[in-house]
């Protein structure tokens, strides 16, 4: 039986990533003490260093090497994973980034997790387990789940893990299906390359498919506190939880919200086709009921989200 | 584009199995050249033998090792991917089983295939991974999907790879979760435990959990011919498909049909418990009606099959 106190330290895979160095920073806020680990291979520890003296650690690891790291569990309550290869298009390009860093990854945590009796396992799942649905918004209880990437694949197979180490060890284990995550720390995804190709070329901004992607998009600090509240106020066995808004943005309205912030100047090519690369998902749109019903949602809708991180983006330029 | 002609060399992997040497033998009926990879773990030579001399061929080899059997694929026109780990209840001893011979397994498959160009690929996918369900029968469409065993965790991993692959590489998949196959060449399962158990000790069985699982049960011959019927007539991109029945047996009926067979004198205990061990689901029904759409349905109910298989079992003893 887990024997952890509740209240000890928390372990964050991923930490100084994106969306994990801004969970960091709400635990240390709360006065819990966090131990990173991190390959920095997307993170940046320079994400971290504020945070370092008020009672986070880093421990810089991959964890596919347990041996580096699985002492840093000792003695947690929590294990928050968030570890993962953040470029969906990286997968198609070479399969194998996913099922290590995804499946495997997750398969490593697991198992440190177990030996060590930790109680609690936070896991950052994504829409893209859903593939393509009919139905929109998009239930946790939807089926059939065929993903279309592999980082999708890698993040079902990570889902059925954790439910497995539920069921057979004991775990109890909380499943976040994100939206798309945006923020100004983040080093990938739709917008950070729109503001990338536009620093390079001013004139021109390329974008994949034929603009008319639609999906919903929250901010990072929302998610990490619509994931902190989800983790206070249930407690099954699985908890199994979509984080989002409930409007959408389209691809187009991106670039050109994106345009207007660099100048406006910029001539908008599509490259066309409904996705705008092999395994993306042309719509998303996730239904916040369930987390609606336990007493959250967004204060921030899709599309001043939207606004907000294109500010921050185009102005870390000046 | 994938370039093997339809009516080329088959794949089987896994091909020594319970399932898999009934598939070889019904494709060598049809004319098909087979080549059957498998390690022998649980598959045995024996099954192959009258077939390799008809157009079946072995290659003795682990898929972990893919250096050691890729070739096999060369021209091949599809691969029919059966091997696994057979034993649910060993991958709660043992988590990593299931990992590396279920999801890795399937991905160097996938791997091979891509490169291959291996237009279409059969993968036998498992009820288990509906979890515990709430609706009876089963859909194919119902979620959530949250897999209660590592095993079945392996399988909803390989069907994410396999869907990923379609959408990413313009693969032709089929994904069959089947209900629990029985057939005289089983070496696992409940069936074959009770007998074993009776063999070793004719007054006495002991049945793990209260016996009131109920589940239901495709002969290994129905179960091929269920799986090379759809491969005839469906064609979507992704074709997923339940393969079952419309009855279930319980485990008591179950432990008292196999106690008769042996003679009638055994005394049945029970170890109790809604489960028979950590990952079990206690019940399980498929709904075939995507299948009976599609035009086939099974001839033998479950109580049939069971009695069928009982009868075959206890006669390998005399």
């Amino acid at each position: 039986m887990p024997s952890a106190a509740s209240d000890g330290p928390v372990v964050v895979t991923g930490g100084a990533g994106a969306i994990g160095h801004v969970l960091v920073g709400s635990l240390v806020e709360g006065g819990r003490p966090v131990r990173v680990i991190d390959n920095l291979s997307s993170g940046r520890r320079e994400a971290l260093r504020a945070l370092e003296g008020r009672g986070a650690t880093l421990r810089v690891a991959d964890l596919l090497a347990p041996e580096a790291w699985r002492s840093e569990l000792r003695g947690a309550s929590e294990v928050w994973h968030l570890a993962a290869n953040p470029d969906i298009r990286k997968g198609t390009a070479d399969p194998r980034t996913d099922l290590e860093q995804g499946t495997m990854a997750t398969f490593q945590v697991l198992e440190a997790a177990r030996q060590a009796d930790v109680p609690r396992i936070f896991f950052a799942s994504s829409s893209v387990v859903y593939g393509r649905p009919s139905l929109f918004p998009t239930p946790e209880e939807y089926g059939p789940l065929l993903p279309e990437s592999l980082y999708g694949a890698s993040k079902l197979a990570s889902e059925a893990l954790l439910t497995a180490y539920s069921a057979c060890y004991g775990l109890t284990v909380y499943l976040y299906r994100f939206a798309n995550i945006i923020g100004p720390g983040m080093t990938h995804g739709v917008l950070y390359d729109f503001d990338q190709k536009l620093r390079r070329d001013p004139a021109r901004l390329e974008v994949l498919g034929d603009g008319r992607q639609a999906k919903s998009y929250l901010r990072t600090e929302a998610c990490v506190e619509a994931m902190r509240f989800v983790a206070a106020h249930a407690a099954q066995p699985v908890n199994l939880y979509n984080l989002g808004t409930e409007d959408q943005v389209s691809v187009k309205e991106l670039a050109e919200r994106m345009v207007a912030a660099h100048g406006g100047t910029a001539r908008i090519e599509y490259t066309g086709g409904e996705r705008g690369w092999p395994g993306d998902v042309p719509k998303q749109l996730l239904s916040i009921a369930k987390l609606r019903a336990l007493g959250w949602s967004a204060s921030v809708t899709s599309g001043e989200a939207v606004d907000r991180t294109i500010r921050e983006l185009v102005g870390r330029r000046a």
